[in-house]
Order: structure tokens, then sequence, then C-alpha cells
């Protein structure tokens, strides 16, 4: 195995633990049904199903439980590398609604990520890969690391 | 009482009515044990206790659910004309964290309302008038009334 | 030939040509030194170097000259189709101070086009592709053709 | 005079010296022509007139110099207290167009400072006080003052 196989490997790894730590501890996520999909350095997907209880007044999904799902994936994006960062600030564009029933799926891609803030891409589409909302999410690292015991790579 | 008074006290009964109206059914909002509070014209106000469901990884009020606190507001905000009106986008800024009891209070404001587009403002601060958010919504209206019998009013 | 090569062709020539019609007339864009790259449907990169009248008070590229830059390649792209479009609303974030000298490049591609409304993401780089500004475009379509003799493609 | 009075006088004074003392250096924002109107601490106004030469395919006012007039007064407001701050990120509505010989009018007003970033709030309104443009602003303050012989005040 190259050095650079290992470093991937170990870089996935650490994205896959930082993930699981987060996601043990958030109850707010598992109370929505969120689940972590796939995970990579910098990306995290997360699913929702929606469920009676998401929705608002005109029986559509709530744009917050939208947001919510596009913010755990980002969340679990921008904590990847081991290096504990908070969102700063975030923008939702809303393109199609969500009913009773659909399977939302939120993926969160590294735009941008400097000594300490970052920007994440996060679409959210439906079962039928239809694009659901688009979302921008700007982190804030905090000077921590996300795992209890790990030392905290450089940046 | 004059034509200006009756027109006002006419106004401010159809944002009542229009706010509760969309809150009956809103079983997300309601979830989240989001309360309607005061409610003029353009303007309403939500609150919501932060409990150990909304908690994230981190420990603190998850994003998401501050989101949906603002976007509740803006919601009975935007929909205050008897002009059924949804979310197209949505910024926020997340100052300060929210933590396990916190009374959050959400404010919507009316900033602009053309034709079909509206912007509002929301401010949510926490029990003791900390700012935690500040939250820009985009609305659209979608040529239907809030109320079910109602005759729309022109624009 | 087959037709979708001569569809593809018939594309490209048409995002050609609205780029080009539109630039012509593009007063400020003249005025700042843009020049147009590449086109593609949906697609268009835009040049700008930053001069001395560009400069703020920190001596540094001032944004609004990066957000024009970023702002002519999303009207460019948002144009492509042939159906005029306006900017509605857009967000930027600086990454990165232009100075002087710099040659900068705005590449805008389109994320999402519904009949009306679309979603345009720009990255600006500089000369040695560091990124300088990252920006989002939210389109209207104002029901017209960008050519003047054209008859607007249905949507 | 009482201490407050003297205290309000002193943090008016440096307001209207930090945006001179920007604004002397501002090559960008004399190339449009623009000008700086009334100037508080946290809050700033600045002008500019439509020209031919900031007109865009469509011959109405192009963004990008829209956008630079309220960056300019976001600029003077986020800097009025001799802390050195540059833009971290913007968002802009445009709401009605600029046309040719518009006199455009930008006021910022600070909504939230932190002891690094703010929140500034801008509105462009035209001769007919129509609104043109809603922008936020977020700074971020840099670890200097912008008077040159100034010690910077504290946080």
């Amino acid at each position: 195995m190259s050095q650079q196989s290992k470093d991937q490997a170990r870089d996935q790894q650490l994205a896959e633990d930082c993930a699981q730590q987060l996601f043990a501890q958030d109850a707010a996520s598992k109370a929505l049904g969120i689940s972590i999909g796939a995970i990579k350095p910098g990306c995290a997907t997360a699913t929702m199903t929606v469920t009676d209880a998401m929705l608002n007044g005109y029986k559509t999904c709530h744009g917050g439980m939208i947001f919510s799902l596009a913010d755990s994936a980002f969340a679990f994006a921008c904590n990847s590398q081991n290096q504990a960062a908070v969102a700063a600030g975030c923008t939702i564009d809303f393109l199609r609604p969500g009913v009773l029933g659909d399977q939302l799926s939120a993926t969160a891609t590294q735009r941008y990520q400097g000594k300490r803030s970052g920007i994440y891409y996060v679409e959210v589409t439906n079962q039928n890969a239809q694009l659901v909302a688009l979302f921008k999410g700007n982190s804030a690292r905090v000077n921590a690391s996300v795992l209890p015991d790990a030392t905290t790579p450089k940046a």
C-alpha cells in the first residue's frame, strides 16, 4: 500500500469517525429520523423521510425540516477533518416542495476550506432525483477537535 | 370609529385570522413546541423553548431548529394579508448559540412586499434579549387566499 | 451530422450570439475592461484586469468590481438560451483580495433553471488559479428574447 | 457638556474622520462618482448618479454598479469605529431597476457588531424614495486601525 493510499485511507477513516462521533450525540438529527449516508473527507450525505409531523400549514414539508437535513449534512462535511466547526451562516433556495413520504437526500460538498472559514454546497433531492433545495453553508472552525482523544491534525 | 381605524382593525383581524388558520394545520411548528406571539399585518412573533431533542452533536441548539422558528415567524408574517405565500429562499446568520432551556423568540417584519415577491427580516433573540440569529426570507405569492372562504383582497 | 449534433451546434451558436448581443450594448462591462471568454449554453466566462481605478481605501480591489465581473458572467450565462433574464438577487463570499494587476476570471455555471427562475454559481479566480470569490446569482426571466429578431424558444 | 455628550461627539468625529480617510484613497468609489453623505457611528450614506457608462445590455443600471454603491456605504459604516474591517460576504436583492440619470442613495446601518464580525443592512433608493435594492454585508475586522496615527479603541 503506497503512502498516498495510506493517507487516503486514514483521511477516509477520520471522516467516518468524526461523522459517527457527531451523529451519536446529535439528538436533533435523530429526532428528525435523519440517517448518515456516504461520508468522504469534506463531503457527507444525509437522508430523511418526510413525516406527518414535518408538514406545515400548506401540507408540504416545513422549510425548516429541509433546512435541518441540509444543515446536518453540512455539519458532517465541515467536521470531517477532525477540526470542530460550527455554522456561521447559511443560504437556502427552495425549488420544489417536499410532500408526505418523500425520501429526501442531502449531499454536502466542500467548496472552499481555509484555515478557519469554509464554504460547503449542499443539494437536496427527492427519491425521483428531483432538486428540492440548494443550500450554502459558511463554517467557522473553533480550535477544538471533533474526536475526544484525537490529536488535532494541522490545517 | 373613523374609516382609517376600521381599515386598521380589519387588517389586524385578517392578520390574526391568517396566522391562526396556518398555525392550526402546521404540524411541524407544533411538533417543535412553537407558539404564535404578537401578530400585525406584515409582522409576526413566534416563540420556542430549546429542548433536549433540539440539541446537536455539540450540545447546542441545532441550527435547523433556530431556522425553523425564524421560518415559522416569516410564514405567519408573509401570509398575514390573506394572500398565500411560500418561501422562495432564506439566509440566516448564527450569532450566538442556543442552549438547553433557552426561550427563543423570533420576530418577523415585512421589509418589502411587491405584487408577488416579498422580503422579510427576522431576528431571533433569547430570554436575555441577546441576539441569536438574523434571518432574511424571500417570499413568493401563489395566487390563492390563506383563509378558505375568503375573497382574496387585491394586491 | 446527427440531429443531436445539430441541436448542440445550434444551442452553442445561440449562446454565443446572445452573449455578443448583450455585450455589444453593455457599456458598464466595457467600462470595466471586461472581456467575454468561453461561452456555452448555461455557462459563461468573463475576464477583467484590476486597474488603479478599481482599488478601494485599503488598496485592494473594491468588492463591487469583483461583484461586477461575476455579475456579468452570470448575465451572459442566464441569457444564453435567448430568453431574456435579469438578476433577482445575488450572494458573494470574498475569499482572497484582488490586487493591482490581477487578471481575474469569472466562470458562471447554470445550477438550476426552471421556467422562470434560475440559479447560477460563479467562481472568480486570479491568474494563479487562486479562488478570489464565490458568487450565486438568482435570475428571473422576463418574457422577452435576447436577440432582436429571434423567435423566443419555448421554455 | 456632559461626559455622555463628549463621548458622542468624539464617536461622531471618529466616524467622520474614518470615512474621510477611507474615501480619500478609494479610487473605485471616486471613479463611479460616489459621494459620502451623512455619517454616524455604525451608519453611512453614499450617493451616486447613474451614468451612460453604468448601463448594461438591457439599458438599465448594471447590478454591479448598484452593488458597488451599497458596498461603499457598508465599508464606511463598518469602518466607522476606527477598527479596520473588510467585507467577508454580501447578499443583494434587486427590487427595481436603476435608469439613466437616477440619483441613487445607499444607507448602511449596523445591525450587529461583535468583537470581530459584523452585519450591516443597506437600502438603496432612488430620487423618488423608491426601493431599488436591499443589501446585507458581513464584515470582518482585521486587527488594524483605520486612521494612520490613531490608537485603536478597545472593542
